[in-house]
């Protein structure tokens, strides 16, 4: 199973489970893989920065990978394989491919700076991991702090035939979509398929954009998938009104430093994973931080019964 | 009257209203200021980033500071006098002050990087603009990348007599307005006022963590006073649900590059301002963009009649 | 007098004279000038980021202006118009012209990345500035964080019909010279004046690459210009050799933070100005320092007369 | 043989030799290491970033500093373990001491900005690594973004008993050795060896400042021992001469980006590895630089009869 241009749907951001004691947790990758494909998952995406991937080291990280692959069985996963030199992305590709990943994910170092660089980075890296491996664009200015116009996105479309899709998550991003959907329809760029990030933040619109789902990890994977159904469906209003619904806790969710810490909390209290813990470092959860998202689960609980979880 | 550290409420970051021409709209900023008066605001503060202050020379930028503070007769009105260098810094500051502002805003450059260095800057300004001019510290290190760590925030505070606010807006921030009030209960520092910026994005929480208010620009001021104000009665459940209501929009002009242009055409919209026009250079708002604030518009106006406008 | 694209030789970019109180010291502004245009300078740059710029409030920065520029007579003189906005920049650029400088001198601010972004920003400061005004491009990667490819230079030249003149400060710089060189021999790009900055550690073989000349501040601008008259001139040894005694210096004094103390500190000694007073916040020179420069003043008077200094 | 605090001379930062293939090329390992050994180095440091540490795979890595450590014999051997996250960090230094490596060195991430979280990362990275493993501060903020005041570095001196040395490659960074030297003879700060970098650009004053010597990779290592001994041994002109006589090809080496190609090319040229290969993407030589070089080597044999080379 290789990942093609027409992937769609919802390929969540796999965290990875830990134990306590900072053990990988192997019962808790198959718990979330099994709650992913039985709830709308059409795919997933593990040893992203959210999965916590540098904290792994080699073996683990393939250990993961495996793990998730083999649970998944018919769902393609792509496995992050960014790294600070080609040697070590090429192995980690390789390794993954071979465990049967679908593709991979390739996010840009923090020093490309012009068009060139960028396209030239991507042309190397695909060199690097093999022609005939898929690979994603992670497209994440703000943590990166690279900046890809649309017109160098299709020249790394155009260059490359193995990358098949845009992790989109510029901020902001609309008008992006519309362009590269615009360069489709003149015919300038063939067609990848596009799956949001950016923590869900504006995944209602986007949806309406041109892009074909959501590639991020809120805890609630199985509202994304809604939306993206009811969008798909033309059911615009009941799409907005569930994803409104959830915007406080997506977009408390959202927040740099402590958002895994909230993710993890929130997939713990609905039982996707057995703890919530992260390997050092990691941002940790305040009493107040706690008691904020319980409250707002219970405000969520009212419009989504899925937020209505057993007291603490 | 001069700003003092027991300032509270809202303090709306007032826009430059330009005529489509690039004309300053003074009857505009009349009308604004008015609005703002007769809807909650306890201040405001003008020439900010989102106030466009880069593009109007320094005789311009004068003229609206001062029709800003005339027209404003008994609030206090803030006055953003960053600058490359400390000279037009204090020049500014002067100017203001002698026209009446209650204080001055100083955002730290961008190339500060070690807590000395963010403290020595703070105390070369508060010399150059002179020991009784009233300062707010600008704390935005996604836009700024100067990260002050709480303690950093303190340090300024003791060293500087003269600064009485934090613009707070880290991302995230809960935890840090949390430390300074923490700060303030074991005395090792004074109290100041803090204002939250950031969009708003937070305010329903910052509120309840010991925020004295809000300093943003969102189009809506009128709803982050209600918001400060049902915080500060107890009543949460009514300042969240109002909160809410507005999020989707809120979160949609929050958009870097692109919110002025939101907030602006809101604002418009709303009659407040005579035109949505920018000075280049401008994000604009293309014919899917304004679809989709006027959509937001509606949805939001089935919770908050202030939304409900007239067709366009 | 205005600046063409067949500027030769050596624009020194002229410190603003500051006495010991922090007042500007005229006087020395004029000897300055004096020495400059005494010992083969072909023009000077005057409020560059080395000029203390963004310590002058804008009368005083025009004051400086005027009187380089009055002093100079004959030799055209360059304006460091850098601004966080178009409309301060054209207001300054406006008032320099006014004053009789020969173009001004546009650095792009650090948020620019994309080639586009930096292409558009050089259009909109050449519409800001008015069409007539000669400008120079700064491309100064180290301290901007902006990285323009010969391509994007190369746009912005054939775009600007004013654009004149590039300072070239890029780190490693020479392949780029050759590479815009190259540009003009293949005819896509029309000629500019290339003068070479980064305090002049590569002048030896800028010149060689087919830079014209050098814009820096180093304390002898007379050895620059002597370098640049005997590499024109075919003497290549005898430019090496004058070059390579100086390097021990100049490489002492191109150190971020404290250059431009030690560049002030050899001015004075050399009786160029009456003192070596920067205004705040500015690097200071510790006794070692001093001691330092003093012997490498003695090593270097071994080979160049002019650094025969008398004692302290 | 473990790394402690008074190392002294110069650890000559080894690049990797590759065949012209981009295999690892070991006999020139060899060469290289029996190189240093018999000309003044007192130890070595591998798979920095000039030793293209990325651009190897886990496995090669180890290979390649088992390869070194080996040769070296006697000579302590430092092996760069930085990496994205702890775990591979943790990994790859266990594996270089369980091969024999007199210690580890470590860089900041470039998202490091306060103070706090500085001395945070090095106490997480000392307990990641193991309390037994010898570490060595690297502290280089022009490539890494991270500033470390002098008050940083000694908290992580005393946080931290396994921290050896520093690396010392800040710019300006005179004074911050005196600063550090000066903790010391206060008692506020134990000793530890400094070793400076930054391709060896201001040797000649680091030592006199109370530097122990060089930590970098110019291709001339024989003439950094001999500054580092001529200056331990009071003979200052004559340590200037010598550096003086290599600072204007070494300022050429020094250029980011294809520093690397020159080193590697006086190297092979030196017969001290077999070829200039880079693995991809490396800066290459262009013919016009090719000549540069060799016009440098020439003028430097005048004075140094070690780069007396026969024609190519």
């Amino acid at each position: 199973m290789r990942l093609d241009a027409s992937e769609r749907g919802v390929f969540p951001i796999a965290p990875t489970p830990f134990h306590a004691d900072g053990r990988i947790d192997v019962d808790s990758i198959d718990r979330l893989t099994d709650f992913y494909a039985e709830n709308g998952a059409t795919g997933l995406t593990v040893l992203g920065v959210m999965g916590e991937a540098g904290k792994l080291d080699q073996g683990e990280a393939l250990d993961v990978a495996r793990r998730f692959i083999v649970r998944a069985e018919g769902l393609p996963v792509i496995v992050g394989v960014s790294a600070p030199g080609f040697a070590a992305m090429a192995s980690l590709a390789r390794s993954a491919m071979d465990a049967g990943a679908a593709g991979v994910m390739i996010a840009p170092p923090s020093t490309l700076r012009t068009d060139d660089q960028i396209v030239g980075y991507y042309a190397q890296a695909a060199e690097a991991i093999g022609a005939d491996v898929p690979f994603v664009i992670q497209d994440y200015p703000l943590t990166f702090s690279v900046v890809m116009t649309p017109g160098v996105i299709r020249r790394i479309v155009n260059d490359n035939p193995a990358c098949m899709m845009l992790k989109h998550e510029d901020w902001p991003g609309l008008e992006k979509i519309s362009a590269l959907r615009g360069f489709e329809a003149d015919g300038t760029m063939r067609h990848i398929a596009i799956l949001c990030g950016n923590g869900g933040l504006f995944l209602d619109f986007e949806t309406e954009r041109g892009a074909d789902g959501a590639m991020t990890g809120y805890a609630f994977p199985d509202m994304l998938a809604d939306v993206v159904r009811l969008a798909a469906a033309g059911e615009r209003d009941a799409a907005h009104d569930l994803f409104d619904a959830h915007l406080p806790l997506l977009r408390y969710e959202q927040q740099p430093g402590i958002g895994l810490a909230v993710r993890k909390y929130v997939m713990a209290r609905r039982g996707l994973i057995a703890s919530p813990a992260q390997r050092k470092p990691g941002g940790a959860l305040g009493k107040r931080a706690v008691a904020e998202v319980e409250y707002l689960l219970g405000r969520l609980a009212r419009h989504d019964p899925r937020a209505a979880l057993a007291p603490v």
